[in-house]
């Protein structure tokens, strides 16, 4: 139940990123509604006001917002049809079904990105079975293959070395019906990710470059500051907000970037509140969920600067043993000035349990007491594994 | 719906304490259950899992803590006899049936605190009429006549100047059957408190001393570090560890001291998450409310140490024009680095409606920020009231 004149701001999704911006937005005097597609999912245990629906359905859509004010969202998974049709029955959704769009589709993405002038990796949309071989003549091999939708956490991403694997590749996508694009690949030195938060009206605020530290295409660790020369932290945040304004974003979006060759390039954009902002809770002295709810209801913007010198985040990440964290909370705790978030989700392996946040002023310390406390978290042992 | 395997924490009060504490919770993985007494009840608004019911009946208690491993308080306006034959009956309650007794009568404050040799001011129960015109003889007047229960914010407490006054006073407590005692007046140079969070096996931390502003009974402002000497300091905060050990608290206990011919007094007690200590959550490394859920469950508490040198919390109190603080929210936004806590209270003149927190370096500064913007929400204005 919300308070009497309140703005009644509805969330499609009920994810870990719903559940921190439910505890957000708690703060601000708000009780937020929730669209879970079932009971059990993270921000649904926590949540008083609580929709079943799928997010894919038009009509549990519409359903939805007619009993919100302002629509916002934790992931992208959504059709994205059935917004622009619920915006043109006056439905306010933030970001819009446009911004929706465009994040939940990588060629969009890179068609967007390149109208911009975003520096991104060339690409192409496969239409034919022969492109990738004319692409990677011209870019060479490995290229990257990429499902246009639906992919995360390093799925719908394959590196094919020859074209045999990426005839490999094309052969599964297309049996599953995907639409596939091709990129060419680029060294990485680092991922990177801004996140900017953006108002209808055009404020935005942008929040310190962080490097993210990926395995298997999952994120694992946030350092923030990233570890780069000031100029590129600059040029990185100036991109950013420079999309966020080019696609007219409201609320997060997070730019997701390579740095590659000593030169920025934009992996992916994501228009929602992002793992590489979970730092930010204790981090910065206004969080990404703060800023999601204070953007998507069009309200002043907290300040985004890092509240201490350094900030590292680990995310926990499901044990191979099926262990659940919550087991080894107590033994985590006892690790002084750790900063522990459990997403209240069933442990499986790989899967995204919560994050541990530590703050202090030395990089190297914070990010292995991150480390340590994540591990312990995941596994009950601070040793790394084998 | 809490995590299978997670301990069931289960609050008395779903006010906003609670509401902030339920916040704690969801970082720590918890769904932690509410017994309200009506379901508009600040925490009752955000919560998952709240169970309406009377914390006054014992009927209502029994079913509340069989479902809860561990059953804690967000106020003390309970059922103490309940409570301790609920301990009887294998109910874990923290802090104990014999804290919360203490806690909620200011004669057995004061007598517990006599015996463990805290200092207080002068004291005695009022059992005859005539007993404050003695006590007054030995103590002079003014006089402190105070309900021994169920006062809070200011109610219960009165000063009389003379033996007329303080018959009134009585006559009337007489009227509502309200058990006094009598207190010697003591000059207040300024209000104190100390939060100390205590597991069960004794591990407790104590957190800083701070100020606090009062008017009218009224908590309105929360300075932190207390403007005082370091020796100072360091005894109101042994004091304070001293009072947690001998009542055996668990979970949150603060100590109400009054400064007073540069000598400190223990004033109150309260067992729970208190408002002196609503600076913690963004200026402390780790908050009350999150120490008091682990404390309760018996886990590692965190570092109560201040991440700033300076913080400064000012309540946002209802407006006398009845203004509901929400109307005034995004105009107080636009203020840089304020963190905004509202409970989701309906407004009423004096309610507490919630809270605002600054943070920085300058404690001049963060304190007139705080002011301005708890001012601002209040009444829509930054000018004090005339």
């Amino acid at each position: 139940m919300s308070s009497r004149g309140a703005p009644r701001l509805g969330i499609v999704g009920a994810g870990q990123l719903a559940r921190m911006t439910y505890r957000a937005a708690i703060s601000l005097g708000l009780t937020v509604r929730l669209l879970a597609h079932k009971p059990d999912e993270s921000a649904a245990r926590v949540g008083a006001d609580v929709a079943l629906g799928n997010p894919k359905s038009a009509t549990d859509l519409a359903g939805f917002a007619a009993g919100c004010d302002v629509v916002t969202f934790d992931h992208e998974l959504v059709a994205a049809d059935a917004l622009a049709a619920l915006e043109r029955t006056g439905a306010v959704l933030r970001p819009s079904a446009a911004v929706v769009a465009v994040a939940q589709n990588k060629r969009r993405q890179r068609e967007r990105l390149a109208a911009i002038g975003a520096p991104i990796p060339a690409f192409q949309p496969i239409l034919a079975a022969d492109e990738v071989r004319r692409f990677a003549a011209a870019h060479g091999w490995p290229v990257v293959l990429k499902a246009a939708q639906g992919g995360y956490d390093g799925r719908g991403v394959w590196v094919a070395d020859d074209a045999a694997a990426a005839a490999a590749v094309l052969a599964e996508a297309a049996r599953r019906g995907l639409p596939m694009l091709v990129e060419a690949f680029v060294p990485i030195e680092r991922e990177l990710a801004v996140l900017v938060a953006r108002r209808p009206r055009g404020d935005a605020v942008v929040y310190p470059l962080v490097e993210t530290v990926q395995r298997d295409g999952i994120c694992h660790e946030i350092v923030a500051p990233a570890p780069v020369a000031p100029a590129l932290a600059c040029e990185a945040r100036d991109l950013a907000r420079r999309i966020a304004e080019a696609l007219d974003a409201t609320g997060i979006l997070a730019v997701e970037l390579f740095l590659s060759g000593g030169r920025l390039l934009v992996n992916e954009l994501a228009a929602r509140p992002h793992n590489s902002g979970h730092y930010s809770i204790e981090g910065c002295l206004t969080s990404q969920f703060e800023n999601h709810v204070r953007a998507a209801l069009d309200w002043p913007l907290g300040a985004p600067d890092l509240a201490f010198p350094a900030v590292a985040t680990a995310n926990v990440l499901g044990d191979p043993s099926g262990a659940d964290p919550l087991a080894h909370l107590p033994r985590t705790l006892a690790l002084p000035d750790v900063h522990v978030h459990l997403y209240g989700k069933a442990a499986r392996p790989g899967r995204k349990l919560g994050h541990v946040t530590v703050t202090g002023t030395d990089a190297a310390a914070v990010r292995e007491r991150a480390r340590q406390a994540a591990r312990l978290l995941a596994s009950g042992s601070v040793e790394a594994m084998a």
